[in-house]
């Protein structure tokens, strides 16, 4: 086989490992590596220490991120029989909100020896749980302060966001906060390392930066007047500790470094596309690049992601971003925060061991489970309604029935969640036209891809994605390098190129499940039983 | 041990089989003996033809009745070892509405050759379920005409009841319609051949025609009027085709007659009682004598049973029937409609092969079952809200719920349903002083005892009734006899005699389950939002 001429590198930061991919500029995949972290997450002990952690918290090392990611490319380039020469951009996606201090000089203050015994020097992992006073302190004065980014954010920030995390290293070690010359996600960290650029250049994603940090284009972060009263420490946190220029995925950084080209063993000069978070990238990877096709991440929660050409501000949207998941498009983002974990209790809760009979069974009923409604709130509600307190319900059970009913009304509700999102967007403005289905739900279980279909009465694309968000990564790395169009006239083209389905290669041959007219006429007044439930399970507290 | 010189006969007749009780007038059991029907119930084939039944056909054999019973009492005093003469009187009950066509000699249709291969001719048993479209006729005709009694039945005529088994003769075997000259409960034609009166004096229970068939003690049966708009046959059908006089449980319908006497081995001449139904011999059965004592049988649904001085219009209750369980007071009945029939489904539903380990779970659980709440409406709500359309509901679960909670949760849903009619009966000026449960599920459950103590905050006596409503039939026996009070004083004196709790008998000692301060405390919310949820399923519809 001929070595291609140009090739993309994307690199997919997760919770214990990273990938390397490498894959020309039709997607095919030329070789992929994962290397797993030194350290893992940090969840014990801290490194060169005896001091235990407590039980919520979660770091990593940052040196892990270079280490590990230098061997992955080399192993991916070596396994490619490539030189290097041949790659044209490389893309980052990383976990997020994982944020770290640093010095202004790149150095992040856990590996400046005097602070190295200093938990709280450390980067916070996104699942680090500590901040949770925090939280509750920014919700509360945003609400009183009626701050106007509060409504991007469906009324409410989450526990695991950028400055509940820096409010917690100020108050439990001011210290590290005054020492702190600059704080920023790990994957703006990491991107900053590649390109080495001055401080006040350091390249913030608008993806990171909107979703987890309560950034807007035009606005920036939040005001001055707020963070004097969140903390009077805080007056100045932007202006003074979080230098840098804001870029949407696919917009260069900078050029890869001589430093960390060596330790690569690659060529220094490649593009290198300002990061991106980890689920956001699946939407490239899925190849959706255009307005309107809403990609659905399933897995044990859902995370949905769309983009729009306009910015409309809906209620109970997770988050809406400019340049958020592509650059020149709004980016929406919404979620249910149970879908897998919902079947799996289901199953425990039934005494099954597997999913076999309860598939069965609910494969045999009608739309509507003979009666059976459920509500799908078993960790809350996340999109529209925004409220963690949520609980799940099941209506309508007779002795007739059985676990298997009880099965299909999960899944039905789970569609329906959906269902009330999608109407939600639609009715404020945002069009949805296409539905794309990606993560490991879908393929595992194609009854209630068929329920959702129907649910929705759209057809549903199952993306094969096999390399998830890194192929997403890879195909940013493009976009960052092809600034003069010289491999694509658009960004859409490239998507198409690099991840839309292709009849003739099995691994991308993606599957559409098409609704079934009676089954979707069913499910009409099903759904309206639905937000009926949802109405009063809300309304009266229940 | 010495014989004791007056002794009571209970016939408590079943579906498949015959009691005869012996006790003395202390209600200590002397002898007992069952003796099956020799044609069972017969659901299959019509004795001495080919004929299939329906599927929802159900009929006894009359004969059965009097041969099975001869044979049990014989059994029975033969193992006390007694003479006969000993017997001072006899009480029966027997399962409603199950009834017959018979001519005015007391002979029964099906025994007349002529009428024998015609399956309508046969008598009805209470589970015969062919009227189906009678009692939809009947009812709709009831809330048209705005009939008066329909309030006395929660506003709904049950499928097993007496007129719609009528109904459905008429129009399907009108022949055997124009044939029959008395229509009576099977109950009333068994005390009607033991004291062997004419027609016209022929003894008619007031608990049948009272909770069966629409019978008050001033109006009577349902008018001409509506009967002529039922069908035009039917306008007469209580003058022409239902003779007979009305006496209460405990009351004589008169004394054994030769032939019967001469069957049973007995004397002729001992008084006998009106019949009652099964289920309303087990309130003098388990002790209760007096206004205010709620008798629970608990099974797999439940029936409640309450004497009263006055008569009131409560709305929701499934009959109020004056003299329906004891002479001189007005018995009201309440139902559940799933009970041990729901514990049993949870457990299926929820793979247990048995209680134990959902048990063990429910019990170490708070009240409240930590937010999980059940409507236990999973057979429909008989009282107070008479819907059989209604259905089962869990609502506040979590990924942190287990099948346990839900067991815990419908339990406490089960005590809020009876919480639910106590209040409505005490807002409707009928008192409820004391609860007794019996049944078999109060003995196996203790835990569902405790949480219905908790939840009424009354203590519960669970009764060992282990004869169930036979001890409560030869009560009622005595009372027919002992009109001049020589044994006791007033009916409450024989009933706490010889059904009373007794702490010197291992077999009578009640166990009284007291209700636990902090429970009860912490249940009045929790009532309080499954009231709420009955309203909002009830009003949207769920």
């Amino acid at each position: 086989m001929n070595q291609p001429a140009h090739v993309a590198l994307g690199l997919d930061f997760g919770t214990e490992s990273v990938r390397a991919l490498l894959t020309d500029l039709n997607g095919n995949e030329l070789a992929s590596a994962v290397v797993p972290y030194e350290h893992g997450q940090i969840t014990e002990t801290l490194p060169g220490t005896d001091e235990k952690l407590p039980a919520d918290f979660a770091f990593q090392h940052p040196s892990d991120w270079i280490e590990a990611s230098a061997q992955a490319v080399r192993d991916a380039v070596a396994a490619a029989g490539l030189t290097g020469d041949e790659i044209i951009g490389i893309g980052v996606d990383f976990t997020s909100c994982t944020m770290l201090p640093a010095l202004s000089d790149g150095t992040p203050l856990c590996l400046v020896p005097q602070w190295a015994a200093e938990k709280f020097a450390w980067p916070k992992l996104w699942k680090h749980h500590g901040a949770k006073t925090q939280t509750e302190k920014i919700n509360e004065l945003a609400r009183a302060r009626n701050e106007p980014w509060l409504a991007r954010y469906g009324g409410i920030i989450g526990l695991e966001w950028f400055f509940p995390k820096m409010l917690e290293t100020l108050e439990e070690a001011p210290a590290v906060y005054e020492a702190t010359e600059v704080w920023l996600e790990a994957g703006d960290w990491y991107v900053w390392q590649l390109v080495d650029s001055p401080a006040d250049k350091l390249p913030r994603s608008t993806c990171q930066a909107g979703y987890k940090g309560m950034w807007h284009s035009h606005d920036g972060f939040p005001s001055r007047e707020f963070f004097a009263a969140l903390h009077p420490k805080l007056e100045n946190v932007v202006a003074e500790k979080m230098p840098g220029q804001f870029l949407a995925p696919g917009e260069a950084a900078g050029t890869l470094c001589a430093s960390i080209a060596e330790k690569f063993g690659l060529p220094a000069g490649i593009p290198v596309s300002a990061a991106t978070i980890d689920a956001h990238a699946g939407v490239p990877g899925a190849g959706a690049a255009g307005a309107g096709t809403l990609v659905m991440v399933m897995g044990t929660s859902s995370c949905h992601m769309l983009n729009a050409d306009a910015e409309q501000n809906v209620p109970g949207v997770a988050g809406i971003v400019e340049g958020g998941i592509l650059p020149g498009f709004f980016g929406y983002e919404t979620g249910q925060a149970a879908v897998g974990d919902a079947f799996d209790w289901l199953r425990r809760t039934t005494g099954h061991d597997n999913f076999d009979q309860l598939t069965a069974q609910a494969a045999t009923m009608p739309p509507g489970a003979e009666g059976v409604l459920c509500m799908d709130w078993f960790n809350g509600c996340r999109t529209p309604l925004m409220d963690g307190g949520l609980r799940g319900a099941f209506v309508g059970l007779t002795m007739n029935h059985g676990a298997g009913h009880m099965y299909r009304a999960l899944m039905e509700g789970s569609a329906f969640g959906v269902r009330w999102i999608v109407d939600l967007l639609r009715e404020n403005g945002v069009p949805v036209t296409c539905i794309v289905a990606t993560g490991g739900l879908p393929h595992h279980n194609p009854l209630l891809v068929q329920i959702y279909a129907d649910v929705l009465g759209l057809p549903i694309t199952v993306h094969p994605s096999k390399q998830g968000p890194a192929l997403g990564a890879a195909i940013l790395g493009v976009l960052a390098a092809d600034t003069d169009r010289k491999h694509f006239a658009t960004t859409a083209d490239a998507i198409a190129a690099m991840a839309g389905p292709r009849a003739d290669d099995p691994s991308r041959a993606a599957k559409i499940v098409e609704p079934e007219a009676d089954a979707q006429a069913a499910y009409e007044n099903i759904y309206q039983r639905y937000r009926k439930l949802a109405d009063v399970l809300v309304a009266e507290n229940l």
